[in-house]
């Protein structure tokens, strides 16, 4: 896009350079019940040739709390065969914290560059559990570690002062924040709260794709994105211009945008839409969602297909 | 307690009698982040010899959210072991429908009774895919499945509609449904509007122990009891009265433990707390829960050995 980015002209601070831009969460598309290792191989390879910053597996969008040990271990060496110079970070959230660091090994062996971590929750956990987590997994890992915080999946809420106390453990990377759903100014507050509780090492990534642009536009150096998975050069489109400073660019683009992220609002979140529209494109085997969850019924999906169309999604 | 019950008293159009009383739910010890199996059998066997009507091995108080499918598999089978006569339900809930089904037939190898299913959730999961779930499952297996409304751990919400949906499926035993929040008429009122919309051979099982009394008042058929697993007599002391017609009896033993319904609400849930009882009474090996979840502290675990010797708990 000829944008020069905000990283390399001015936040020379950032030691972790590689936990910034576009971190793009592919699915992992399943087949009859099993990993489309096919697919899945065809996305990453697709998300790389774009020049995405950096590709997130197993995230939520990449369904990790549905797959075995095994199967997140084998996603995890194709994704970064398949993925060339692009980092890879790789998810390792599980329910108990034994799993969790499998998971970190099995990540660690395949050549990841790092790890998202998310607190799972069955039981309610305290802040302490948390902390305890974190610092276990750092403690026994040499991986840069990124913080995710998704209250919507995990139902864990982290305060302030938890990331605060999270984010000076020695192999904390980044921080993956929830959408803000407010406007500029709130978004920018609530950036520079955080920003003042964590070492200038640690990056704050967005999520919550809608708010992704406002998020960049107030200082998140890293947008961790779900349709960066699917539809990279789109999500380029917003993260360019908003790490060069460009923050009317950043936004116009991501208000063209505007059909897809109702869409998300109206469907139950981004996963279901995003699984459509990789299907409708022919990225995805149909029904690649993990049961019990079914997925989009097909008035939905006319409606996906619509959107997509219309705002020349495909290209 | 030389009371009748109800069951044989007058609701003879029960058909899964196997399905009422009190169904204890034990706790999974671990040790050393493993399945402490001598432990777990000692729980087991304690509660058959007091009498209960059933165990359920692997509910949420049985920790099954965070073992894998082998542990829980060994789990199950030493259940159906160590219970002799009394029948045994196993909890299979798992986050995706093929690990469910892979749960039951493993349940159903162990010789368990009856499967116990929450409908688990890291993504949000519509009625539909809820649905479709129990179908699977009532479809593939022959065992009688108790319908597992947990909205605490699960964050899925059941509706009296959705109640009905499923309760018609051949296979459903039971429901368990969560504690009621309020005074004895609007607990009564719930029973009976959820009583309504299911067949008859379906019985209702209250959790939430704090609630159990009223909700066995109220026309419940089963208390599907955190503390029966950890503190049987304590249980049947409140489900035989209430089952005899003895209201005021249940409600007078259930008033008595008002300081042990006042730490599950203090600490966060009944887990901790029952873990700590069970650490106290020498049930259950020190730090017994699966990490990341911590247990209390040591001043809290103070406080509950004083409400355990307080009321004389251990006899």
């Amino acid at each position: 896009m000829g944008y020069i980015s905000r990283m390399d002209a001015s936040v020379g601070q950032l030691q972790n350079s590689m936990f910034t831009g576009l971190s793009a969460f592919p699915l992992t598309p399943l087949s009859n019940d099993e990993v489309d290792e096919r697919a899945f191989s065809a996305l990453v390879e697709r998300l790389s040739a774009a020049g995405v910053d950096s590709i997130t597996a197993l995230g939520s969008t990449g369904s990790y709390a549905y797959l075995s040990v095994e199967e997140r271990s084998r996603v995890a060496r194709l994704a970064v065969k398949c993925a060339g110079e692009t980092p890879v970070f790789i998810g390792v959230g599980a329910l108990r914290t034994s799993q969790v660091l499998t998971n970190v090994a099995n990540a660690e062996a395949a050549g990841a560059a790092g790890v998202l971590l998310a607190p799972m929750t069955y039981q309610a956990l305290t802040a302490d559990d948390v902390v305890a987590l974190f610092r276990t997994v750092t403690e026994r890992s040499s991986l840069p570690v990124i913080v995710y915080d998704n209250p919507i999946t995990t139902h864990f809420t982290f305060t302030n002062d938890l990331y605060a106390r999270i984010a000076e453990m020695p192999g904390i990377a980044s921080i993956k924040i929830p959408g803000i759903q407010a406007d500029p100014e709130m978004t920018m507050s609530r950036i520079q709260k955080i920003r003042s509780v964590i070492p200038d090492h640690v990056s704050i990534g967005i999520s919550g794709d809608a708010m992704a642009a406002e998020g960049l536009n107030a200082g998140c150096d890293a947008w961790y994105s779900v349709i960066g998975g699917t539809l990279p050069q789109q999500a380029l489109r917003i993260v360019r211009p908003a790490l060069a400073g460009s923050a009317a660019d950043a936004r116009a683009e991501s208000a063209r945008l505007a059909p897809l992220w109702a869409l998300f609002a109206e469907f139950g979140g981004s996963l279901r839409v995003v699984a459509a529209i990789a299907e409708y494109l022919g990225l995805a085997p149909k029904n690649c969602l993990p049961l019990p969850i079914q997925g989009l019924d097909s008035i939905q999906r006319l409606r996906v297909a619509q959107v997509i169309d219309e705002l020349q999604l495909a290209h």
